[in-house]
Order: structure tokens, then C-alpha cells, then sequence
């Protein structure tokens, strides 16, 4: 692996949970947590390549950190050229960070068995956060903005959200269940300080 | 990777987390993890052959697990035919269960600036959990029992071990500073659950 700035990501979960520790209620975490996700991905030389890779086929998420409870976790999500996910819920608190290339963001809400578009389509350009959740908004659909390069964006979740049990919608309403999981076997190791410490 | 029990070591996480979610005492936490600790060593169908890796001179350290806030870890040593630790501290309390082989342990203790063999070499054998810390001893030298095979123990620690600021002792009673640091860039990922929720 290539060597990378990853103490940005050892700070950010060293911090998130700080704030989690404290038991914030869900406006609290999504205010101060989407500060912490602004300042992670206002660089991008920490996340190693092996978690940035794009499938040709389908969007990846690679996990990042998952806390020992399952209190939340961090996943990196990349989109090979025009990917885009289907329409789906999370059912808990999450947060979206732009760190490589665009993306279009599309909110629906149900209404009578029906899905309607929330707003229109939001570009979500390198740098932007933002958040869902059952009661901020927690339908949408994501797409890559760009159909010739890699986008990759930053999630956090209230949970280990591959092991969530949500939602696919489609157009006409219907839906079924969906459990993500995770495209990687292995995670980066955060925690070996022990160069910085050394130098110290 | 191969296929793996991986879910034992994902329970033994998840139920090491409680029990220290509930800020035990040292006993307790040595006591209760003892026995969870013994239950994950039991089997040996789990650890993925990654993190069973030796190296042909020094004994590996893979961090398999670290609490979001440090609060613990779980590390896989590895221990190459004949090789050995120094005499060290940990300065935490820490739970050694040996996996596959078996080890050779010497405890020490410090009088009057030197350093004393306190009990004998005790083997420990596959399915042995023995306590560490600086309440009930906290310096020792930890062998691969066998010249001709590689032995595995499963460590837990009150810290972030690879990151703790410890050392190392020579039996005229000198001691240098160590932070041990860690073998592996990479940890596996245990949290990927969707396989078995989806057959349920
Ligand atoms: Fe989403
Ligand atoms: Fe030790
Ligand atoms: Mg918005």
C-alpha cells in the first residue's frame, strides 16, 4: 500500500466518537459530525488506494472503521463512471462527503404508496455535506456527475449500515429488502501510531 | 482470503466491548474475559491465514481489532519457529490465549533496580488464557515453544497496545523505551454480516 495521510482518518473516528460518547441527539451529531466530515475530506491524500478502486460494474463500498457496539461506522463509497445506486432509505442517521470528483443527489419522499421527487437533482460538488436520515429525509438515489471519471464520496452512518436492514424503492412505490454488506475483506489499520510516536 | 469462521471473532469483539461498556473493574474484566477469551480460542477455524503469517526473523503483531476510542484491542501474534520477545511491560491489562502451538512464559519482577525470575517457565498450552498487568504482573518474556512450528496466541489489552508507551527490560535491571507498533497495514474487515442475515 501506498504510503497515505491516514491519521486524517484515525482523527476524524477518534473524534466522531467522541461526540458519540456524549450522547448528542440526532441534530447535534448531524451539525458537529458534518464539521468533522468537512474537514476530513478537505484533503484528499489519506485514503489508501485499495479503497478507492472502482468495479466496472457496480458502485463500491469499501468499510473504513466500523465501532466495536456498531455505534457507527465510515464507508467510502466509489462510482466507476456513470453508476449510480437505486432509490433506497438507510433508516438511521447518515452523512455524505464529497472527497473525489461529483455527484448528482436526487431526495424523494413517499406519499400515498407513491415515491415523489423531493427538489430537484443537487450536484454535490468535492467538499459538500450532507445528511439523511428518517427525519431530515431519508429516501434518495446517488449517481456519479461524471460519465468518464471516478467519484468518490465519504459515509457515516449511525450504525454498521452493510448490516442494516432497508430498502430498494422503485418509481411506482414497490420496494423490497436490501442489506448492502460490504465489498471489501480486509480495513485499513488506523491505529499504528507508533511511527508518529516515535518521532515525537 | 480464504473462507473463514469470521463471526467468532466478531462476537468475541462485540461481547469484550460490553463487558467494558459497563466500566468493570480490573478482576472483573480479567475474569470475565478470561472466559470469553477461552471461548474464541477453542476453535481454531477463524483467524484468516493473513494474520497467521510469521516472519522468517521477527515475531508478527497483527492488530485484528481497535476500539474507536483505544479503549481496547485484540492483536494475533505469530510466533516463527524458536523466536522470542524480550522482557517487556504492557502498563495495561492484557489477556494472552494461546491459539495453535504453544508458548513458553517467564514472569520477572524488579527489586531494588534489578530483575527477578518470579515462578518458573510455564508452557502454556492450545485453549491457556493467562492475565497480564501491572496489579497482578506486568513483566514477562513470551517463547515459541517449538523449534520446528509456528505457535499463535490472541492477545486483548486495555489500550491500544501498538501505540502504548512501554519497555523493554535486560536482566542487569537497564530498560529502553518501546512502542511496539504494528505488522499489518490492513485488518480484516468482521463486520460484513449480510451473508448470514440474508439466510435468516
Ligand atoms: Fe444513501
Ligand atoms: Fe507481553
Ligand atoms: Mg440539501
Amino acid at each position: 500500500m501506498e504510503t497515505t495521510n491516514i491519521k486524517r482518518l484515525r482523527d476524524f473516528v477518534t473524534a466522531f466518537a467522541s461526540l458519540l460518547d456524549q450522547n448528542p441527539k440526532e441534530p447535534e451529531i448531524l451539525e458537529k459530525g458534518s464539521e468533522l466530515l468537512r474537514e476530513l475530506i478537505k484533503t484528499d491524500d489519506w485514503l489508501p488506494n485499495e479503497f478507492a478502486q472502482p468495479h466496472p460494474q457496480y458502485y463500491q463500498q469499501y468499510l473504513l472503521h466500523s465501532d466495536s457496539l456498531e455505534r457507527f461506522s465510515v464507508v467510502s463509497f466509489v462510482w466507476g463512471p456513470g453508476q449510480t445506486t437505486p432509490i433506497h432509505n438507510h433508516t438511521v442517521w447518515g452523512l455524505v462527503g464529497v472527497l473525489r470528483g461529483a455527484e448528482f443527489a436526487q431526495n424523494y419522499q413517499e406519499q400515498e404508496g407513491h415515491l415523489l421527487k423531493s427538489g430537484n437533482v443537487e450536484t454535490l460538488t468535492q467538499g459538500r455535506v450532507e445528511p439523511v436520515s428518517p427525519t431530515v429525509g431519508d429516501l434518495h438515489k446517488v449517481s456519479n456527475a461524471f460519465d468518464d471519471q471516478v467519484s468518490i464520496s465519504i459515509h457515516v452512518y449511525g450504525a454498521n449500515i452493510g448490516a442494516v436492514n432497508r430498502s430498494v424503492f422503485y418509481e411506482d412505490g414497490s420496494s423490497k429488502p436490501f442489506i448492502s454488506g460490504y465489498s471489501n475483506k480486509v480495513i485499513p489499520n488506523i491505529w499504528d501510531r507508533s511511527v508518529e510516536l516515535r518521532t515525537n
